[in-house]
């Protein structure tokens, strides 16, 4: 029987791997990558593979759900299964190593760096203050979800921050950081809710990982209108501010005085 | 004016630096390294200095509060700071940012896997049902905070599952997890809470970003009497389990199939 490892790739690049991420996938029979659940913005599958020194081979959505290419090869050798950030936020990863565990296939996970402690970090914010995190997923009229709404209200409640993921589409296609501030805008106020207004202060996280991640931090009214440059982008709602992190949200990412 | 790169080692062992992180670091005119916020269980300072190839100096707690050498070096040319994790998880490391920022000091993150988010890719529990997380420091007679348990409290009334780190002591000595456990039991039977009983599950990570992590899951009173393995731990309190949550740990943890 052969293993099967989940490789986190990181925030951006082909650098973001770990030493022994790098290394575990250099030595893997069978090397294959997703980046359906996240996208690295600052490469590409052929700079990767030029890395890793050897073929990969990208599985959309429906290979990864599906599965028996990446246990069969891991019936017979050791695969190594790249995906981007750190591995296991999706939970396809989970049942894939389930099913590969419940054959007797060996598994393990090369951890990378993830937006989770990331965006924490870039703003200065203490990771202990988050509670839960969200996704803002693409919507339509009949597909509008309150929970981002209700999971701000709830942390907010309790001074905590939260973390807002944006959704992005298999092959391409992003959810802006104005899109998803105008959709929780709409949102709170069909609910009557004050928990998201014109005048929340919004943390916008863009190219994290990379040399020169672009950190921005107003209302959610200025914040809209400003040019926040290419995606990936993350929101960070804020609850109540520690003296540091005010300091570290006016000087890092241009927040107003007056906080 | 110079710059102050915060890089980070990630969870175990020197090998966990991301190449980006590695290549920052080779190429510095200065590094230094931290391990008082945190440590690497499976490296030495030594085998860090062969790997980045130049001296490394460790700082104590007193050196990197004071700060001044590492700023002074950042004002002539370019100074790797090197700390298990992802950086600025620790407030003096965002104190050193801004100190560095006010001064005209280019600041930069280059991200390392960080337990925040590994301990639910482990284990196999989704990352957005995780609320606030919490510390169990070494306590004595009169410090016996309340706050760990009310962070569980908080979290569980909500479904939401808990990630507890455990204290450490610069140059040694870790809070065991049979010894954050019957804190844990001590204070919510003094409290009279129903939040953390000998009947609560909890997950206990141990070597997280190793090669064989130690993975347990069980009742508080059971896990408490197991051989956990060797330090650096930390533990889980699970909220409400999704099906496959629960799959995960009964398979991967060995949780109670009644759970």
């Amino acid at each position: 029987m052969g293993e099967l490892v989940f490789i986190g790739l990181g925030l951006f690049d082909e650098k973001d791997i770990t030493v022994k991420g790098l290394e575990t996938a250099r030595a893997a029979d069978t090397v294959f990558a997703e980046f359906y659940t996240s996208s690295l913005r600052g490469t590409t599958p052929e700079t990767l593979r030029l890395m890793v020194g050897k073929p990969i081979r990208v599985l959309s959505r429906k290979d990864l759900e599906q599965g028996s290419d990446v246990l069969e090869a891991a019936r017979h050798g050791t695969v190594a299964l790249l995906v981007p950030g750190d591995p296991m936020a999706a939970t396809t990863h989970v049942e894939l190593r389930l099913r590969a565990n419940e054959e007797g296939i060996r598994t393990r996970i090369v951890h990378g760096p993830s937006i989770v402690s990331a965006a924490a970090g870039l703003l200065g914010l203490q990771s202990y203050k988050f509670g839960r995190a969200t996704t803002v997923p693409f919507t339509d009229e009949k597909f509008r979800p309150v929970s981002p709404l209700e999971v701000i209200e709830e942390n907010r409640a309790r001074g905590l921050h939260t973390l807002v993921l944006l959704d992005l589409k298999e092959g391409g296609g992003f959810l802006t950081a104005p899109e998803a501030i105008q959709y929780l805008l709409d949102l709170a106020r069909e609910k009557r809710s004050q928990a998201f207004t014109e005048d929340t202060l919004v943390c916008v996280l863009g190219q994290a990982g990379s040399d020169s991640p672009r950190i921005a931090a107003g209302r959610a009214g200025d914040i809209q209108k400003r040019n926040l440059g290419r995606p990936l982008h993350c929101l960070v709602i804020p609850g109540e501010l520690h003296f540091m992190e005010k300091e570290a949200l006016v000087k890092l990412a241009g927040a107003p005085k007056d906080l």
